[in-house]
């Protein structure tokens, strides 16, 4: 029996394709959100890729900023229910869910069951965000994708005052324009991440096991940031930009069976 | 008897000769702040355009951001109240004092002798500050100093949601690849100042009369947008860049006469 988990978020479109509740037959990522081809084109390469037709799947649940306008799915199911779900799958003794996005920062708190329990949430500013981590690269120069190596080499990070990314964005030019080394800065950089993302997940609790999920989660430097500001190992799942529709996929398994 | 005052601020060096604690004798001020010359040359400049020597002035105040690393003053006075104290000299009526600097909001409630009964002020976030019109006319690629003017032709001026000034960027690049008229862009953008800085204002008391000062009362779109969320006239004193300085020449002669 197969179910289809589909998560259309701002920036990109993502999917799973799960066997019988428990086996992820196939996944898929499509760098272009609601409101483009991304959401078709993710759910055909996920059928092309598995070899199977819409009519297999039992059911589609569909999660993300996009969901809404999304026709043909059985349910709609909000983004933190399915980011829950997903990561407990993955991780079944997690605790908290730190999630951080394009444009905003969830913690999620879950209970044993992978329940949500408590969550807090920022998407008014971008500090912290992925789009800090933009910013900071456009001045940079440098890739975003390789901030988190580039940072591994630093050995003294350099000090950013500024929680604003915009005030924090002067100070990079003014340590770049002193001749700062670029992996100091960007180091100093993941710290005032990892700050602001840690002040925000302490609002929700921090329960062992700590995972992190989200886009900048594949940033190494960040993740070892946030480990050294809550004192404590963090999990990054393989599927980490997934547990949104790998949740979706698992919640329309539920309803089946039901 | 002749007091100088002098205000140090992180982008302008800003400096007034009063004469007899009431009349203002001389004014100048230099667009570099403190940390670079603009403190000595604002000062050059005064007393160059009185025609007066550094030994005329009886006494002198400093204030402003840079007022603690400058040597040479009688005596450091903080910005708030400086600023209570010139905006009462300029409008004995004042009520509120609404400040927005390159960097921070700040809004001043004073009592009817113009001394600070109350304050709040942010300068943690860039949002409604000068800093967020820098960023904007930037992307508009209009020199900061037109915004006010050009706003003023708006017609059906555009909604930016958000408040982050990262955030209202991307919105001002769409609006501008939509076609929207620049106009209506700036227009929106003022209006997006206006509710932060009102929502701050609120929160110190507003009450006649509302004076505005600080950098960005130059700008006419602000001010008319001020009043528009308030629902008040705004009084924007001719020397309003000045009233830092001002206050602090008063409390020079203050000073003296104790
Ligand atoms: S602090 Fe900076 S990044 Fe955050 S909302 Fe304000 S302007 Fe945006």
């Amino acid at each position: 029996m197969y179910t289809m988990g589909l998560d259309f978020g701002s920036t990109a479109s993502k999917g799973v394709v799960l066997k019988d509740g428990k086996e992820i037959v196939c996944t898929a990522i499509i760098t272009s959100g609601t409101g483009t081809s991304g959401p078709e084109r993710v759910k055909e390469k996920l059928l092309t890729e598995s070899n199977l037709l819409e009519s297999d799947m039992e059911a589609v649940v569909v999660t993300g900023y996009g969901r809404m306008t999304y026709q043909g799915a059985k349910k709609q199911i909000s983004e933190l229910s399915c980011h829950a779900k997903g990561v407990h799958f993955l991780v079944p003794d997690v605790g908290t869910v730190i999630d951080i996005g394009g444009q905003d920062i969830k913690a999620l708190l879950l209970d044993k069951n992978g329940n949500l329990s408590n969550f807090v949430m920022n998407d008014k500013c971008a500090a912290g965000t992925g789009r800090f981590l933009d910013v900071m690269a456009g001045v940079l120069e440098t890739e975003v994708s390789m901030l988190g190596e580039i940072s591994m080499m630093s050995k003294s990070p350099v000090n950013i005052s500024s929680t604003c990314t915009v005030f924090a964005e002067s100070e990079v030019i003014s340590h770049l324009s002193a001749g700062v080394n670029k992996e100091d800065i960007i180091a100093g950089i993941h710290i005032s991440v990892a700050g602001r993302v840690a002040a925000l997940a302490k609002r929700v609790g921090i329960k062992d096991k700590v995972v992190m999920v989200g886009g900048v989660a594949k940033n190494i430097g960040v993740v070892k940031a946030m480990e050294d500001a809550l004192g404590k190992n963090i999990e990054v799942p393989k599927l980490a930009q997934l547990t949104g529709a790998l949740g979706a996929a698992l919640f329309a398994f539920e309803a089946l069976n039901k």
